[in-house]
């Protein structure tokens, strides 16, 4: 099965909006080995999204487009959806029903352009938006499917996560596709790749990897497409295996987990206390994991001391510490743990202070240098990180690297 | 003049390369007045290719093609576009002198494969790409022009910025363009377009206007396009003061700002410090604060109180106010506000407590629940929200809706 997509919306052509959303929906596809042939993008123009409608269609089975949905645009891809497949508009009582009910939710008054987006082609069948107004919505026209989605990248992903990517998957036959996912942290992709890469010269043709590279973290898919399931399913277990078993710690989780969530499993599954003591990170690391629900079992809070006075009066940074070896040092971030665990009761606290920059470096302290520090009473353990990035991605490295220490220091001790 | 985009690569279509070149291709020609109709990405395939180039042609004066140039892609681009031209391939000597002293200067062998980059179309123009092998080539083929360039970004760039982009302005006569941007927080895209939507009606044809919503927030963009650039400057400067009067304080600054720039940007001008005392938002707002290079002059840091004991420790909140109106009230940010205010020596303070989701909701206190209070010891205010989306999204809104009452409070207040 061939796929295109069709996005619509000047924003995209005048250099406004990175499209991230193609390359989602293209990885998602994948995943349900179903190939994305094309992708093309036109502008807010009714005959220009027919006339692309009309070349996609006669390259795919099946068209997802993206954008040009909601008041502001004046709905006008369904518009044109309707004209390109000859359907009439018409009112969505269930869609009312719906939007009257998130904004009598949100209390807020739903207004006359709310209600225009009620209209939709007649044929349409809705595909349920969990995060906005406009619904998916599910179309056919001379044996070719049209899946129309607003273009925030949130709303989109919803629409697909809730029901577009299953529809999708129905309508494929005969090959079975299975996945094994595992998720690393703190090494990067050339190192996991020389680490595994005897493995992969034994995989038969049935499988393929991908390495997905994230901040501070690489997402390994392997993939099988088999025509039987047991098959694939045999296949990917055996080469998973070896895989994570030879990566050893570098692996934090199997399938779509994330780190904090694999952080906070570790902690209620051994009933631990974590606090978090930041500086350069400004709260991210605290952000990051109470990102998880029912955090507030493990996490109790955050001390975040920016200023040299709230390290010193909220967790006893003595003055000779930051006057003899600086706020950036390994002293500082094990009194930042002392003081920490005093003060909250943890059984593990984190502590990082460093220069994000791209001011405040020094030739012995240049911008990059961090300091984490993991541990409590009984034990401390410490890192010197050097990054060399911009100020935003030496902060977000730091707050994947301390969350992946803290994980590490977990994993050996308790 | 109408341009499109035509990009090649498989990395583009199965999700593993978000297309940045797009983005940054369409800002460029759109600030030179050229306006990009339409993009399209097809597969590493000649059929693909040379379909594609005909379907943009038809479409386009000028078609600028990124990718499929390259030794491992064996340089599929060019081959296309000859075939579709009707051309043959030449080698060039000018290419091969260029090729060989780049490997000369690195050191490197220079590979078989390096020489079949020296073949190109015979009618080819070449562009300087001072930052890799492949050259930029120029052709034109029934009145249409094609350039095509490597996918790499920092060559495409390389070949646009040396070369590339004064050879299109040399082909548009007499048009001007000019942007007005307008950044608000707090309000959405619907009330921003009932509210000026008098204005926009008045606009004239040269006029046009773009709603970019964010979280909590949405961004405007005014285009002019006109014959003259003091016509163009004078249409953009009064409708762009016209709306931005209009939309008073839901404006927070114009052109690329950021909230947290605004914000820091006012606490220089009016020598305020600040800091937060937060719950649900687990340190996400000091971690948007601190995002901006700087931010140590103004800011002093966060109290994350996620468990009540913290709260109770470090922000001084009472048993009673905790028992009798619960961590998420009204009572209890003030009380943050005070606790915060008293150990920070803060001039403003900035407090939440809400329930982010999915458990914790009530029938009186439902997920979503969320209070802001913003103050010292003059003066507090306070906001309840009631937001109904998924966890990570309430505490996203959370953050952008308590910064922008902070704005708020600054600019009101002092």
């Amino acid at each position: 099965m061939i796929a295109s997509i069709v996005t619509v919306g000047d924003e995209l052509l005048n250099g406004q909006t990175v499209d991230t959303n193609s390359a989602w929906l293209g990885e998602k596809l994948n995943e349900i080995g179903v190939t994305l042939s094309l992708k093309l993008s036109v502008s807010d123009n009714i005959k220009g999204i027919i006339d692309g409608l009309s070349y996609a269609s006669e390259r795919s089975d099946i068209i997802l487009m993206t954008g040009g949905l909601g008041p502001t645009k004046d709905d006008i891809t369904k518009v044109a959806i309707a004209e390109y497949i000859g359907d009439t508009m018409s009112f969505s009582d269930v869609t009312y029903e719906r939007i009257a009910g998130f904004f009598k939710a949100s209390k807020r008054p739903m207004l006359e352009a709310h209600k225009q987006q009620c209209y939709m082609p007649s044929t349409a069948s809705l595909v349920n938006n969990p995060l906005g107004t406009a619904p998916g919505m599910w179309m056919s026209h001379n044996d070719k499917i049209i899946l129309s989605m607003p273009g925030v990248p949130r709303e989109m992903k919803g629409i697909m996560s809730e029901g577009g990517l299953k529809k999708i998957n129905a309508l494929v036959e005969g090959s079975y596709i299975d996945h094994y996912i595992i998720q690393t942290a703190g090494v990067g992709e050339t190192t996991i790749a020389e680490k595994i890469n005897d493995i992969i010269e034994d995989f038969p043709p049935e499988i393929s990897i991908a390495y997905l590279p994230g901040v501070a973290s690489v997402k390994l898919r392997l993939t099988v497409k088999a025509t039987q399931q047991e098959l694939a399913e045999k296949l990917t277990q055996t080469f998973g295996n070896r895989i994570t078993e030879r990566l050893g710690n570098m692996v934090y989780g199997l399938g779509s987990i994330k780190l904090p969530q694999a952080i906070g499993k570790l902690c209620i599954d051994k009933k631990l206390i974590i606090a978090t003591a930041e500086s350069c990170t400004g709260g991210g690391i605290g952000h990051e994991l109470t990102s998880i629900a029912g955090s507030s079992a493990y996490y109790t809070g955050s001390i975040v001391s920016y200023s040299n006075e709230l390290k010193q009066k909220l967790l006893g940074i003595s003055s000779e510490t930051l006057s003899n070896h600086g706020a950036v040092s390994e002293e500082t971030v094990r009194d930042m743990i002392h003081g920490l665990v005093d003060t909250t009761q943890c059984d593990i606290g984190v502590a990082v202070s460093g220069i994000a920059g791209p001011g405040g470096g020094t030739l012995e302290k240049p911008v990059g240098t961090i300091w984490i520090a993991i541990g409590n009473r009984e034990k401390i353990k410490t890192r010197k990180l050097q990054l060399i990035r911009n100020r935003r991605l030496n902060i977000d490295y730091t707050i994947v690297l301390a969350m992946n220490e803290l994980r590490l220091f977990i994993e050996c001790n308790f």
